[in-house]
């Protein structure tokens, strides 16, 4: 209730501040016989990981995930799985000033009007440093849905400030510091990013993903619905502000004619739908996109308050991303293969007998 | 777990097929000592009831509510409270075409998947006339809200299609069939719904809620933050294809000096924030803004395939909405209720002692 | 989390006061395709039932189940049943002066001083008669659990007072009021259960619990070990004080040498700990007892205390069980039933590809 | 659901194998502002470890709690506090054997059906190990429980075997290796206990646990009832069969008005009901007891089956309890601590405006 579990049957439970002894998480419901070793969480977090390239912030932390339970042998036993990451990198500097400022955009002065006290060192529990975590467990999930659906969950930058691609190319989406499917435009990106840089200033952006190989009928309606869970997730992640399915708000300008995703023995004429029907998946892909508000933090100053109501000007110097939607892509990867997992296994407690009915309509004409 | 209850200490549990004998919700977790009677459900249910105005839906129900427990000389005593509908209006007609094709846009493929058995009937358990039991339940969490903390929690219809308001009057929303902001508008809006209902198409929508009043700290981060829970109890109502939080998906495009809400001891300088920050109401306005997508069922035919795979032709006759989007008005200020007594809940069973800390950022510069 | 509702992924949310307009429950849950109809019920609830002999409970309440949602032509569609009962025997009286007064080893004083508020008449939430609906509900549960595990759960009174059976012959539990397994003791228990009748008291009881077939493996530990799960379920169970599973408190002066269940490949050599090693069922019938207290509402005046605190005197008149007990062990009965079918489902969910490995110890040498 | 976490709004999610690298708890929910620092914990681990006395178990492990998250500045910030504790004992032997069989009276056998695999080390993730964190999660809840409302959570051995104190004083009970609440006694049990030791056997026990200062008012009728919870907490204990509250299976021959605990304005005439009325707290003492069941693992050789359905004998060297009822003795107290903590929480979300109401009915007459 405490709002940091996400899952019911595949209930990951996080902690850590950014600045703490450790972050972490616990999984309580994996499946056992998952093989996973410390090494199968490296690519993910890399990916992930601040200081990856100039263009996301320059922290640069070793984030080595120790595997404290629930795996015997290499395989996973059914009993909670804890991953560790010590936080290495926080330098013990001067917090006094932060502690009493509240940063516009921030969660400083929510947390200190909730809780009364907070943990100021680098956002503490606010910090984006704790999707570190949905990130590791989201390795132990996107695993088990490719070898027992051959489920695959990708993402990339669907927009960047204003810039959008001109094609979608998942071959080139790893390839560049933006996980951007336009290799024609990355050069350009990098000028813009630059410019942001110098001028201090941040930007938003939108994150898509798509995941093939859904099985029709995952999702329990009504409040668990599979587009509710996957809008409760994403959203979940720092600095969103929106979440869609399929057409999303497009379809506000739609008419029916054209929205509603026909159907022929080939399969769905369209996908307008994301994939998702009465909350519950078609078995067409499963598509939503997200937007990120640009950067709160930086080099140019704003204005706000104290503990004592006193006016100060906020200037955020160091390391800070100029557009923090960009290393959101793999979170939100994370999420939506969270949330499939324990759709999936919510789906065989209930329906275990039942099972996709033929024939079958194929996911795509 | 099988997802048909919502909330977590305001706990509403929904049942009933559209042309089942009855619809009705139990809500457990309520405060003792509220006051509530029959009469009090009448207006919010008059408000989404199909059968408004010819520009709704033409079903015509009685929706009258029976209090079946958890009120003892009109007030609430703390036990589940039952509220039940007969479902007086259910015609018996023969569904057994219906049952055997799956209408594009709607859930029968995907029941059918995951269940191997559906109640065709009036689309069953995946009918919009659920909703109804949302609304009674929130008109408790309404009064409790408003009678605890000043909340008043309203919505309006922010885009028909292409049209959206000039202006924001509070004044004239309840005023119009549309739920529309902008009474200069409403004749325009009535020709273009004439027109669609003529042509057999419908259209998307876009709906907007705002609470005011909501005190700072409300929210449990990480995964229970107050705006995602906004995003999956709107992301659960019926054609939802997106939500939004402040400036939602504009974030996009906007600078960090633009995005961020600058504060000062007269108040926050703007809200693009939805007044919400790390996932904690900030004691601003909260906004959320949802897609509707266009009505599915149309009388212009389309094509579907049936249980055994054949190509059939869909054409949806009788009763049904041009847009579903402008009932859903009620309904999505219905779920922002819900979750906004769920989480005073849930605060003040952590944090009862805190409270809000001196000097208090005022609402609004 | 306000405590209506029983188990997670077969979850049984309960409503209702024992002279409000009806009781309910909502199932939540159930697989799809378990035939179900009106008439499954009366078999059960008449055992259950209060007036089923001169030596229970002289109301007569006709408790038919109406069947609200959640089945479709005769069979569970996957979507929430809800059962409804109307109070038809809620005789309208004067219960100005129970209002007033706590009576003694009822929860009139603590409903009163949690909820500031309660509702009188009957015992209002807290009488038995909500029980009604738990085995309305086990009626589906043991019906699944038998098609799909060929489980059988059954109970017997196992004392009465200071009688204890001589034999437990399962064959003429149901052939007299008392669930009693020794026929030639029945004449006994009706002459000691009319003496106190005629002397105003009453005398406390022990059900147990027999559940045979469940196959090895369920369970889910630490917390929601399959004993655990039952000791709550049982212990929810108006007027119980104590639950075993196994030797129970016999427990305290065995010797280990005793005690453990040693194991040939022909089976277990004896059942001490009921059929569940460290939460999880090994195979071996799950047997479980419950301690109920005597009957606190008694002709005899008893002492207590009114709202304005002044001294009471409080004696019963009119219908009321000189031994709850009896009637508990339908109700018993059906909370183990409930609890095997949720751990069914939680098995399925996270260990649906393991299943027995064989060789398989036999549930008995 | 997968069953590690315990509780609802003060939830507590446990980790770790009995020798895997460490063992550890998030707990989530807890209130902020409470002071907390390692070495509060030292004494409550020191009173439950195993090689307190060579009556309990020879193991010695340092326990030494590191808080990893959710304190700042020597207090708790309202977000997830994990606590960690490394395994530096566990020797690396050869488990071989061990692996291939189900010793009589443990998990073995159920832990391989249900999961296919298990951590066979020390009993893996079934190790008693784990009732550490309870006891350090619970070091928490006894401070906020004192602080807030003066609880005091006691606990002393009321049966060895066959022996049962002569006296309960609470004074002598932390003074002997048997929390035994009769000085005069514990010579006798010293001699008894190596009497066992060297036979190889082991006995079964009885602990009370006693909480005075619970208020009014606290459990959630009728699933979530304070004995239905406190009941799954401590029969979630390894090794515990059996659960009673107030006079528990000696209600069984009491009479009504022998049982019924009559009301005066100075206080309730007796205790049979454990502190309890309709699931909820009177004010009482809360009294319940649980039964242990003698250790499994003995020096006596037992007979067993390996994996292969072959017949072996089972014979446990090394250090092990011939009562693991008594160090039971802390656990069990942890236990009703943590439900307290959450039935706290719990109550003031639904009823923080209710409020005990005056007269009280003082706790004893």
């Amino acid at each position: 209730m405490a709002g940091n579990t996400f899952g019911t049957l595949f209930a990951v439970t996080t902690f850590g501040e950014s600045h703490g002894p450790a972050i972490g998480c616990v999984i309580d419901g994996c499946p056992p016989g998952v093989e996973i070793a410390p090494a199968d969480f490296v690519a993910d977090l890399e990916r992930r990981a601040t200081g990856k390239s100039r263009h996301t912030s320059q922290r640069r932390e070793a984030d080595e995930v120790e595997i404290l339970s629930g795996v015997y042998q290499g395989r996973t036993t059914g009993t909670p799985i804890a991953l560790l990451i010590r936080n290495t990198d926080a330098r013990s500097k001067d917090y006094s000033n932060i502690e009493e400022t509240f940063r516009p955009g921030h969660a400083d002065y929510t947390y200190w009007q909730k809780y009364g006290i907070r943990d100021p060192r680098g956002g503490g529990r606010s910090s984006a440093r704790e999707t570190t975590m949905r990130v590791a467990a989201a390795v132990i999930a996107k695993r088990w849905l490719a070898e027992h659906y051959g489920i695959r969950v990708r993402a990339y930058l669907a927009q960047l400030g204003e810039w959008k691609p001109r094609a979608i190319d998942w071959e080139v989406v790893e390839d560049n510091p933006f996980f951007w499917p336009d290799a024609e435009m990355v050069g350009q990106l990098e000028e813009y990013m630059d410019s942001l840089r110098k001028s201090g200033d941040s930007v938003g952006a939108r994150v898509t993903v798509v995941a093939e190989g859904v099985p029709v009928g995952w999702g329990e309606p009504i409040y668990g619905k599979l587009d509710a869970e996957l809008a409760a997730a994403l959203m979940s992640i720092n600095a969103v502000k929106g979440v869609e399915i399929g057409a999303g708000f497009d379809s506000v300008c739609q008419l029916g004619t054209e929205h509603r995703d026909e159907i022929t023995p080939e399969g769905f004429l369209s996908n307008n739908a994301g994939g998702i029907l009465g909350g519950i998946s078609s078995g067409q892909d499963v598509i939503c996109s997200i937007a990120l508000k640009p950067t709160s933090s930086l080099r140019l100053p704003g204005r706000s308050v104290n503990k004592a109501g006193e006016i100060v000007e906020v200037v955020t110097k160091g390391r800070h991303d100029p557009c923090v939607g960009i290393r959101a892509t793999p979170i939100a990867e994370a999420m939506v293969a969270l949330v499939l997992m324990d759709q999936a296994l919510r789906h065989r407690a209930q329906c275990a007998d039942v099972g996709p009915q033929h024939p079958l309509i194929p996911s795509q004409a």
